[in-house]
């Protein structure tokens, strides 16, 4: 048994970000996910604030979940009305979900200036909303909003608050840092104070992330007597996001020895964080802690080596715990050891006798590269795919002869892009003729157009980034355009690149790694998350 | 004065980052920001790793900065060499600057299995390397890499490496969260027994975010006494980043009570951040606490409507106070009172009963080419000729009649590049062919082949810099491609933008506003920043 609850409001609160939407069915599919996780319980939403919502309910109610119960999140009542001629109350009891979680106001502030009701009366409506829902049957958690605020503001009036929902029936009370705004040393203060002013109660927290300190600030709340987190995976939400629940599950367990999922679980977290930022059509932030596909990355020639010689060194857990991996960044200054690890993790097989004399001319040629503007670190499909060449493993996807890209912008101000490319593929003579929104789409609508037949696969690769920068660091002969390509196949996301002095001809070359990369046979093809592709960028604007 | 010092990182730590790369030019520009901002202190790199940060330090050892410190930084000297026998600390010794940031290993893990050294030879590299600092005349600060993972090991050795520092003459210790790992409580106790064992001491606080506490543990190692913090400019670093010095400032100050910056500086926060992030081509963090876009952002109609009444209800700060804006639009321009500063600085006059309209007027055009995906903080070319037209003092440079591009790769393997532009200029029309090294180039050419006889001057404006970024943040029909371009005429360095579904289109745009930009009767010719043109990629690479 756990001995902190952690409670998600990805599906409700977590929805409040910019961009933000899914379909019933993808939330489904997110419950899921978070129940294989471990998670205790799952704020779904409330059950009839629209039609998605209600077939939501619909769904979840026919679900056997491992761990997980679902929470139906409503708000106490109206001004004026009973609790029993409330709606929205009325809705929360017919429910099927068996938690409810009332949000509540509990600042003078905001009583008198958003509620506008008097104190008394907005004490009766946390009294009677927690009274009604609890003989409904239901186990019902009290949201109190902008708690700390409050408690700084009239703190005798916010505890009263808290003391109403308690003696009305609420198994447990959790306190928000709903704008975002508190320190640790605040929450831990609050915490103290509730502590001593209604004694042994079971307290949550819930806090976003205003002052960069909400997962800080949950943690200071567990550390406090908090017994509940609440939190959203990746910390989407509202303006700065919610507490990443992600974030504190690890630190929870790791570093502070609570033990909240079994090891097998916990290592789910990373492909979880994946798979919800897929879902939402967000890109994964490479700089993520614990899950990000950075967070266990090496650069520094040193920090590879240490990390060779003791991971401890230069990692503060083991990325494998969290279902993460170790990524040593590639650059001129990383040593033999790096490429060895990566050669390894793309399956290339190497018999000991001439694994020396390959990462020498991968390193040499990595130098070679680099020193012409190539940059590996970000373009790990392109490392892979030199690897394979230096390891005699590579297999071309076509034969370029030419390609040409026309883009006009007529007399009548409309812009027209075309391409042609002209290749050879399985002994065949291919030309095609494209149009697109960008030069490069042009040139990869006409390359596909050639090989799809032969590659059906090609169609479910996507390009889902595009990045140009000018480098006039090369010493010599002047600069160069580098151009960075992310592409997905739904699972996976790589990064190629391409250096040339013609920006058009960086993209082809970048845009060809891409394909080819997506298109290896030997590609370890296990996929990191069971994901839709992201969002793409094709076929838009390159 | 400030209580305490703030101390940026962005130029060093920060660039560890996985594809993090400035020219020695745009570094100069972040040191000119920092300053600008009130930062302290400026950690620039290493005086001599590579011809880079050579220039770099040319650069610097130039400037006239209003209040910030230009600190070196390097390591301990080797295993086995005497100090003044080291290169790397004898070319700290010889470099400008007054201030030199020393790393040292302070674990026995790392001594032990990094260095390879005994711990009596490790805590004498530390003493040699400093006093050798201090004898050449520098100030030397003392940053005790994985401090609290080796205070943790055996604290007893991790002191004397502390003593050792401050023994040597340095000026002040600095406790490193090297591996991110740790959580404020650790933090805290950590200062608590550092104070204890080596009384009172300048001391300092460097976190990462490995744990996703990076700013809380630096707010707590300022509860628990440090008087200088480390960070970079949005969290910029290897692996997760580290701790985000803007978050950071504006907690201390606004939450925390220390005085650091003046208002109007303070008011330069999201400025200075979105800055950064446009001259590393990175894309803004909408989520960013204090100066993401959606840091005010409010959604909720509940949230919405309690701004409007008090904005306390809902907001933690008033945006304001760190240059940010509620609701939509973030930039340091959409405030009236910025853009009548800024069309006083580019010389537009206004009488004042229409200065309202115009500012108006402006804020208006911003927002909705923002809605676009425009962004005006890296292209101040492109803003001024915004303004131009709004207060009717632009002169357009020519009139477009079409213009039209060709790439081609041959069979042979070369590529060429052709572009026809055909225009109207003092009522005549010029048709120019000129090829290029790139699309834009060619293009840059032909225009410049039919205007310049005109306009001699324009010989003198050179492009410095490009940069491509895929946008799909854009509401509606999809994404856009947004071009950034610097030019400089020698003196000053001006940005200019375009957006377009087509990479040329979008280039285009941004080429005619440098071009426009730099002719434009009435520019100030004041120079902005003291520095020589950067080397021109013009006719290499575009």
């Amino acid at each position: 048994m756990a001995d902190i609850q952690l409670y998600d409001a990805t599906l409700r609160d977590g929805m409040g970000g910019g961009g933000m939407s899914l379909t019933a069915e993808e939330k489904l599919r997110v419950v899921q996910a978070l129940d294989a996780l471990g998670v205790h319980m799952i704020e779904a939403g409330f059950p009839a604030s629209n039609p998605k919502e209600q077939r939501l309910f619909e769904l979840l109610a026919e679900q056997d979940l491992h761990a997980a119960e679902v929470v139906a999140f409503g708000m106490t009542r109206r001004r004026g009305v009973d609790a029993d001629g409330d709606q929205g109350l009325r809705v929360l009891a017919e429910c099927f979900a068996p938690v409810c979680t009332l949000v509540g106001k509990t600042s003078v502030l905001h009583v008198e200036k958003v509620v506008r009701a008097s104190r008394e009366e907005n004490l009766r409506m946390i009294g009677d909303s927690v009274a009604f829902l609890v003989r409904a049957g239901k186990r019902v958690l009290f949201d109190a909003e902008h708690f700390f605020d409050g408690l700084a503001l009239e703190a005798g009036y916010a505890l009263d608050c808290l003391r109403a929902a308690r003696d009305a029936g609420a198994e447990r009370l959790v306190l928000c840092d709903t704008n975002g705004g508190s320190l640790p040393p605040q929450i831990r203060a609050a915490f103290a104070i509730v502590g001593e002013a209604l004694g042994p109660a079971p307290l949550g927290i819930h806090t976003h992330d205003d002052s960069g300190c909400a997962v800080a600030n949950t943690l200071a709340g567990v550390e406090a007597g908090a017994t509940q987190v609440q939190g959203t995976i990746n910390g989407i939400g509202e303006r700065t996001g919610n507490a990443n629940l992600v974030t504190i599950i690890a630190d929870l367990q790791l570093k502070m020895g609570h033990q909240l999922l079994p090891a097998e679980r916990l290592a789910r977290l990373t492909e979880t964080a994946h798979f919800v930022d897929e879902l939402l059509n967000r890109a994964p932030d490479p700089a993520q802690p614990y899950v990000g596909k950075h967070a266990f990355a090496h650069k520094a020639g040193m920090h590879a080596a240490g990390v060779r010689t003791d991971a401890q060194t230069f990692e503060h857990v083991d990325p494998a715990v969290v279902g993460n991996d170790r990524d040593v960044l590639i650059s001129e200054l990383s040593g033999r050891g790096a490429i060895v690890e990566k050669a390894a993790g793309a399956g290339i097989k190497l018999p000991a006798e001439v694994s020396d004399a390959f990462t020498r001319r991968v390193v040499e040629r990595v130098k070679e590269l680099e020193h012409q503007g190539f940059q590996f670190e970000a373009a790990d499909g392109s490392f892979e795919l030199l690897m394979r060449k230096e390891a005699g493993e590579y297999e071309p996807l076509f034969r370029l002869e030419s390609w040409r890209v026309l883009v006009e912008k007529r007399a009548d101000g409309k812009v027209e892009t075309e391409a042609t490319v002209k290749i050879w593929l399985g002994g065949e003579r291919f030309v095609r003729t494209a149009e697109g929104n960008g030069p490069v789409n042009a040139l990869d609508n006409a390359l596909r157009d050639a090989i799809v037949e032969i590659h059906p696969h090609l169609r479910d690769i996507e390009l889902v980034n595009f990045k140009v920068r000018i480098l006039d660091e090369r010493k010599g002969t002047g600069a160069v355009t580098r151009v960075l390509i992310d592409a997905s196949d739904g699972h996976d996301v790589w990064g190629s690149i391409g250096v040339s002095e013609n920006l058009i001809a960086a993209s082809w070359d970048a845009l060809v790694d891409s394909l080819e990369y997506g298109m290896q046979p030997g590609r370890a093809t296990a996929p990191k998350a069971q994901v839709r592709a992201p969002g793409t960028v094709q076929g838009t604007s390159l």
